[in-house]
């Protein structure tokens, strides 16, 4: 049972898949109950509500040993502990690979829930947390490299920025996700659920010196994991642009009329992007 | 966004895998969707809560046909409907195998919620619902059987008793839950939760024909399927000894001190049971 003094409860599932969304071999039961709860917990925040509790269904192989187990409910206990949330319950049935079904809940306080559909033309975009980090991460272990240490770590453990998701709300977000699949991707389904265009600015992205290293060593492009890198749930909200922001938003576009997610200087193609070659 | 006027919400998950819960081959989509909702919201109504909405991550092969999903969801939404609640968000992703978790959210309407821990020396044990009907149904299709259909049916898609469960509420039921792994398994759950034992009457069951005639049919015992039988999710309850019930319940024992669950005449045996040869 879990508090809801709001009177309306916001909630949110994920399923995921071993193999798909995560392996034994590159994270722990730890890291894997961390990020299993921090997505959800994330997205909780991303609507303006505060994280309430988790619920867990589980898939476990018979292989899987019961101190695994209990690494991957201390993952999801310490997550939660984060944002003051509990794990209220769960379900452990067997099957032939992991399976982790999160689900989670949210209270809004009072307030009105933060949607996908709300962005205005003459809003600004912003983005709070980190980008490119999980998605080089990832990149570095598929090489087989073990640094940038604290990229292999991002993908193995997100640090969502937990508390920008209320402060959006009372900032007056007009719309907000978090940025699971990429941020271009996810900012596309703003842009269609609004009925607008959203433009971003590259040069308001920072490339971070541990993401630039990590691009050097494997000849990636680092802009590339910060505009499509997914996994990090860094906070992508669109404001009335006189809103007043906090330092740990960082203004990376605007909106206008139109449709899609468009980079100034930079041709989206279906199923990727690339730099116009000037 | 689900109404929790309560202020309050309970919550339950239940992670089903194909091959173990469901086989594509026995049961439809729709039916699997009608029975994967049907269990967590009969598990809501065991506490004494309205379900309000259900939440749903899909694990989906390659090979699944968008039509059974389109089934599955009309299933989904058809068992939500019986109790008013809708179907609130979901998750898809790509597995190997279908694999479907369903949270359910539930609200309590200012009562306490029901638990496993409440039952009392003295008080009445009573089920509403059917028993025995699934692991019947589910015994025929085992045998390559196609009747009596009724029991194929109920294996596909149980019927809970969902108003049963608030009514158990007002009734002032000590404990509750739906029966979902067969009556005696389950009712060790209240008996150790609340620290008694459960002294079930075999008299008090009565075998439903159609019961009678798939256990001629098999050479089965058709009150091992009633006491054991899981999946048709009727619920049990114990009430105070002067408790007023409606005939949807039936008084099949009482509570005593002690641990465990025993039937009159019956041994019960580590995994399984027998019948005292006498």
């Amino acid at each position: 049972m879990l508090s809801a003094p709001d009177g309306r409860v916001v909630v949110t599932t994920d399923l995921l898949i071993e193999g798909r969304h995560f392996r034994r071999d590159w994270s722990s039961g730890y890291d894997i109950g961390r990020k299993a709860a921090a997505q959800n917990l994330s997205d909780i925040t991303a609507m303006g509500a505060v994280p309430t509790g988790i619920v867990v269904g589980l898939g476990l192989p018979s292989d899987a040993a019961l101190t695994w187990l209990d690494d991957l409910t201390d993952g999801f206990r310490d997550e939660c502990d984060l944002v003051g949330a509990s794990v209220a319950g769960g379900d452990i049935t067997r099957c032939d690979l992991v399976v982790i079904g999160v689900t989670a809940l949210g209270d809004l306080g009072g307030r009105a829930p933060v949607t996908r559909s709300g962005a205005r033309p003459g809003d600004l975009v912003a983005v709070a947390g980190r980008l490119g980090h999980a998605a080089a991460g990832l990149a570095l272990l598929r090489e087989g490299r073990d640094g940038p240490a604290e990229l292999i770590e991002a993908h193995r453990r997100p640090a969502p920025p937990y508390a920008c998701g209320i402060e959006a709300a009372t900032f007056g977000a007009t719309s907000m996700l978090d940025v699971s699949d990429g941020l271009l991707q996810d900012l596309g389904h703003v842009a269609k659920a609004s009925g607008v265009a959203l433009v971003l600015d590259p040069e308001a992205f920072v490339i971070p010196p541990p993401i630039a290293d990590a691009a050097r060593q494997l000849g990636a492009d680092p802009l590339e994991w910060v505009l499509s890198g997914g996994e990090d749930h860094a906070l992508a909200a669109t404001f009335p642009v006189h809103a007043r922001l906090s330092p740990a938003w960082t203004v990376v576009g605007h909106v206008i009329e139109g449709e899609g997610v468009q980079v100034k200087g930079v041709s989206l193609v279906r199923g990727g992007w690339d730099h116009f070659h000037e």
